[in-house]
């Protein structure tokens, strides 16, 4: 199988990352519950892990590294731990429904107002058409830093510097970026960054977490058990233990910090670029075939590594199907959760194929795509 | 390391586990999002995970196992999801904080009302305690099917019989019981079950779940990505879906689904029967010794393979520590997350140190860990 589908979850994982898990798996107890060599067998990596995630994303400190199921977790905690009733929410056509879904809830539940930046005809959401929608009630700044159906970017430096001019708190939700493009929420203004751990940065599935900048106050989401403090009737007040009730997925967690570590040691840049060069591979090899239409802005800009595309009118569906049986190629179809990204695209019927690379790609699975996509195009 | 802190995870898994988890690194997709072989990789073992919890727990339908991080996650779920404004519940004593967290949240924020059935003398907390609680505005009894702290264990069937009757939710907390006491949601009337998938069951950290009783319906917690339904607003309404927004973790999943085949076929009682057996071999070794204070009923009555007790007036910390460094035994001492517990049994200031087996352990495990105890308490 050539794996295209790298956004939804990177399949080929650095070897050290089931290493670590199995290693968890034989040695490992329960984080924070205990100080029995199995306790703190939990513990270090743990630690490590939230360690590699302050390097990587330059966060205030690994007890602000907060751990999660996945991003959207992460999302629903940075979203409703934060916004009050009357709130004002400015946000984008990009979103996931992870962004979407629990700002609509707010909407109906706590009279959040919402407001979202509409892409140009390229796609693209300049920070300029961020900072239109701006108000005197608005609370927050909420977006993507790249469309996970298009990969079009949004430039957070810019955004984070206008969030910062106008004292609002800005959410960035990282998941088709983490790993693959730089993040520093310090120079980029970031109050809440959400990643997940099992896409770009090559980690187990069920993990991910929150990054939280300094001064900023999230109310916990879940309460339970936090192995300190038992006699407490709430939530102990300390990050990371505030906002992570209950048994961490250690084992998960370790693998992900081998992932992180090996990113810190490979560099963000150099994976970056590698992925860069096989989307654009793609799209050279794709965007001039009659009768497919790619959607999106490759004019130079930096992109996540996705490349979107229909083939004349062809259900995006049978087009994976037929990718999938007929050539062995793993990409997606349909909404790919992005329902204003597809209405802002006139696809919400045809919905779209994506193809989505990872470091771990080659150029002949590029190339073998590309020949797969032109006979189709040609049938 | 002679690990006795299986209450906290179970360190020693059967070798299924692990390969399993391997297996699901090197082949799946995301489960649910796409049609191409990874993303079939990754839907198979999900399913049968559901399958086999469906099968070990007597739940309705496999559709009606929904996954989260861990236990605590899903009482987070459970409680928050379906509980009103001024509903009375019904709880106990023996709750751990994953239960009284969530409902002391809901106490100041809903208004919802708490009763606490209150163990007798001998830790145990008896079904008409329960019951003498309930009030024309009761909506719902929660309650562990086992204390954390001592093994005490609640009939569930006797509470299951009273909620019936008077037509009220019973939720379980399942966390120290669920692969080691049988559990038939059905013939017990169990509204929701909450279990962890790290401790009895033998699987990986960062899982869990709750099976949902015919007709109980769950408001959404968390809502996002869903696969289907994107263009919604909200969270699609069928189970599981409506309760796993965002990426499952699958990995960890398929380690559950291999865990829990693995208990099916040793069979629940004969699990059971053996941790019975080292737990209560351990107590008739250390019940005698002078200076010893055991917590509990152990006349007869099924327990949980626990053993909390203190020697003399030393601290449980300070216990455990020598435990662990000078004989390698991993225990846990302090206060467990179960703070009314403690208060009932007088030892808030103290804590306990907790002695609890798992199916790998050893009859020479018991011992050593008597002749410990032995020695630490004629020191």
């Amino acid at each position: 199988m050539i794996y295209l589908d790298n956004a939804a979850t990177t399949l080929k994982k650095p070897p050290e990352v089931a290493a670590a898990v199995v290693k968890a798996m034989e040695t490992m107890g329960n984080a924070d519950r205990g100080s029995h060599g199995g306790a703190l067998a939990a513990a270090r990596p743990v630690y490590a892990c939230r360690e590699a995630l302050k390097e990587l994303f330059h966060a205030p400190g690994a007890d602000h590294v907060v751990f999660t199921q996945n991003a959207t977790e992460a999302l629903n905690i940075a979203i409703s731990g934060t916004l009050a009733p009357g709130d004002h929410v400015v946000t984008t056509d990009l979103e996931h429904n992870s962004v979407l879904r629990p700002l609509y809830r707010l909407e109906a539940e706590r009279g959040v107002k919402l407001s979202f930046a509409a892409p140009d005809a390229c796609g693209h959401v300049s920070p300029s058409a961020i900072e239109a929608l701006i108000r005197p009630d608005t609370r927050a700044i909420i977006c993507t830093h790249a469309s996970n159906l298009t990969g079009e970017v949004i430039d957070i430096e810019a955004v984070g510097r206008i969030a910062k001019a106008r004292d609002l708190l800005f959410i960035v939700d990282a998941s088709q970026t983490a790993g693959a493009l730089p993040i520093d929420m310090e120079r980029m203004g970031i109050g809440i960054l959400c990643f997940t751990g099992h896409k770009g940065l090559m980690g187990p599935q069920g993990t991910g977490g929150l990054c939280i900048g300094e001064g900023v106050e999230i109310r916990p989401f879940k309460t339970g058990g936090s192995g300190i403090h038992s006699f407490s009737k709430t939530q102990p007040e300390a990050y990371p233990t505030r906002l992570e009730a209950g048994t961490l997925n250690g084992h998960g967690i370790a693998g992900l910090g081998a992932a992180v570590d090996h990113i810190l040691k490979t560099g963000v840049d150099a994976i970056g670029q590698r992925e860069e060069m096989l989307m654009r591979r793609f799209y050279e090899g794709v965007s001039g075939i009659e009768g497919v239409t790619v959607y999106g802005d490759f004019s130079g800009r930096r992109r996540a590594a996705i490349v979107a595309l229909n083939i004349r009118d062809m259900d995006s569906a049978e087009v994976s199907d037929i990718l999938s049986e007929a050539y062995g190629i793993a990409t997606r179809p349909g909404a790919h959760c992005a329902p204003r990204m597809h209405e802002a695209l006139g696809t919400r019927e045809q919905g779209a194929v994506r193809f989505s690379f990872s470091y771990y790609n080659t150029e002949a699975d590029a190339d073998a795509a590309i020949n797969a996509v032109k006979e189709l195009a040609e049938g």
